[in-house]
């Protein structure tokens, strides 16, 4: 059976036109390949602005989505993980180079050569553009391939791919266990994942965040604390207290308020923010309590599964609200406005049955 | 016997007068503690910014140096860890409030109720100001008071005190061991014992110098590379490269050149400049290879201690140029020229003898 088909998608045409339906290519299986029936597809922050060429990398027609949940329709003859019926999932990448350190430990989001991104990348057999989650099909290499445990709701689990991850790598590489203080700082798409995978890991979690209307939600999705940042004496009644902080803060923002509420050996890990950070930050509180301001990009393939793993024993998914495909750029509008609790996701029959 | 004693020694007794003979009390020995003559006292950057009042805080007189070589005198009467003919050392604090978090996991420095620093602090039994190493004597309660190996150079040992253990904590704390690729940034007080305990370690090592002239010198310390950090073909083929690296620079400077050249999970520690990171830090290659900039301080009493014991079993001592203590002040104005190889160090001596 060849899988080279046309498929329905959405994609954006240029960075001023809304994204519309557009028919792409799937290739045929390779040895290697799934074949992928995409039932939800998650939409991340980066999705909006790689289709609105923000960071002005963008080729078009440009078809985003990588928080991508589905079904095995066909695999390849040297697949044996997966067979037709699985649920699987595919997150923000769907290869790398395979050879170089990082790729051998496991982190092929820092593959020296480069991950090959699920969408916007190029893939390294064909040459082609990969083409994301926001399509009817995908056709991904088995070792990109995620197996989605039994028993999670499958619209709430495709924000795992991305923003689970993007928060459950950092817990893992700064051993959060049991009893550690973790912080977020931020309540959208990442912070509430970060909130409920750090409270699964056992952890006492509290949120920085500059509106009071947050905390309810915030004690709901498992913070045990909520410190307005806003508030100099609650900011000073945290001095001191966190092995680890999340700021998911997806813009220019001081980190340097954030550093005093560090323990000793505490690290701030960015995983929002892509730029300079301004004001400077100053060297003073890291020095005088071996602090550390790191960074951190979503997370390997093995650790991705982990994370799945850790989410169906926990019962972990997404705060989401489901939309029809016909709906994202009413989504994208939203989102730009921080109007989602906590994630849209695309469900993926609206386009299939073209509703 | 009496040994509230008083006792020569240098001082400065205002920001711009050069430090001169003045006698100083040292009190009468507490059941804790130990009477110590100084044989060597190094001179330490801080020690010249703090007399001539460059970070705003000092207090006139006052009588600079932490890194004290000495003999035991006497003890106090509950001392047992020490007797009379004991070589020791002491460095940058002579107490702490010995029950916080930190004091309890053995990081005094960082101390919440803060350390007592060993020169311009205040004791906390009886509130007199602290007095330093440029003294015929001190008088240290024992908890503070670090064991020296037998067959160290005792002029040599005495920077061990403050650059060695600034350098030897984060090395330890990021845990440094055969194998490790370490950078060094900056070949002064405290880049010469970086390179000589990261060698000493088993670690590849590295010197990050902006001076071509310094190559000779840095392979004689232990380096193994150098790297000019002006040349751009040089940076570029570090990339990657380090699991630790320690910034010893002691002035405002642009750290975003070093961060492409660590290795994933890698971190920069800055353990000579205190103040705002100017030109900004750029959180991307952070992100893109989580990677961190943290700071660290000089180190806690049983990593001191263990510092000094690797010191004496790898004969591992600072290159230094011996002074007389009435020529501090000419060997500050060559401290401020980095004119030094790679400590001066106070030959007490002079001081009793008034030569
Ligand atoms: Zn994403
Ligand atoms: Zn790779
Ligand atoms: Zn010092
Ligand atoms: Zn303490």
């Amino acid at each position: 059976m060849s899988t080279n088909t046309q498929v329905k998608s959405y994609a954006a045409l240029s960075p001023t036109a809304p994204l519309a339906p557009y028919r792409i290519n799937r290739r045929e299986l390779r040895a290697d390949d799934v074949s992928i029936e995409i039932l939800y597809c998650g939409v991340c922050h980066s999705d909006l602005h790689n289709a609105r060429n923000d960071w002005g990398r963008a080729e078009y027609p440009l078809v985003p989505g990588h928080e991508i949940i589905g079904k095995v329709l066909s695999v390849g003859r040297g697949v044996t993980r997966f067979k037709a019926g699985d649920h699987v999932g595919v997150g923000c990448m769907v290869d790398s180079c395979q050879h170089c350190k990082p790729c051998q430990q496991g982190h092929e989001q820092y593959c020296e050569n480069l991950a090959t991104y699920t969408y916007g990348g190029t893939d390294r057999h064909d040459g082609s553009r990969t083409m994301g989650g926001y399509s009817e099909r995908i056709v991904v290499s088995d070792k990109f391939v995620l197996k989605l445990p039994d028993g999670l709701d499958l619209a709430g689990a495709a924000p795992l791919l991305c923003a689970g991850i993007t928060t459950w790598s950092p817990l893992r590489h700064w051993k959060v266990r049991e009893g550690s203080r973790v912080a977020v700082v931020g309540l959208g798409g990442l912070g509430h994942m970060g909130i409920k995978l750090a409270k699964g890991l056992g952890a006492h979690v509290t949120l920085f965040t500059r509106s009071p209307g947050k905390e309810e939600d915030a004690r709901r999705l498992g913070a045990d604390r909520i410190v307005l940042s806003t508030d100099a004496a609650q900011m000073q009644a945290a001095h001191g207290e966190f092995d680890l902080i999340i700021d998911t803060v997806p813009y220019i923002h001081d980190v340097n308020p954030y550093v005093p509420t560090l323990a000793i050996n505490g690290t701030l890990v960015l995983v929002g923010y892509l730029g300079g950070l301004e004001p400077v930050l100053n060297s003073v509180p890291l020095i005088m309590g071996r602090k550390a301001v790191a960074g951190s990009l979503i997370g390997g393939v093995a650790e991705t599964q982990e994370m799945l793993d850790f989410c169906g024993a926990h019962g972990i998914t997404s705060d989401v609200e489901v939309i029809r495909m016909q709906d994202i750029n009413a989504a994208y509008e939203r989102l730009l406005k921080s109007d989602v609790k906590y994630r849209f996701v695309i469900d993926m029959a609206s386009l299939r049955e073209g509703r």
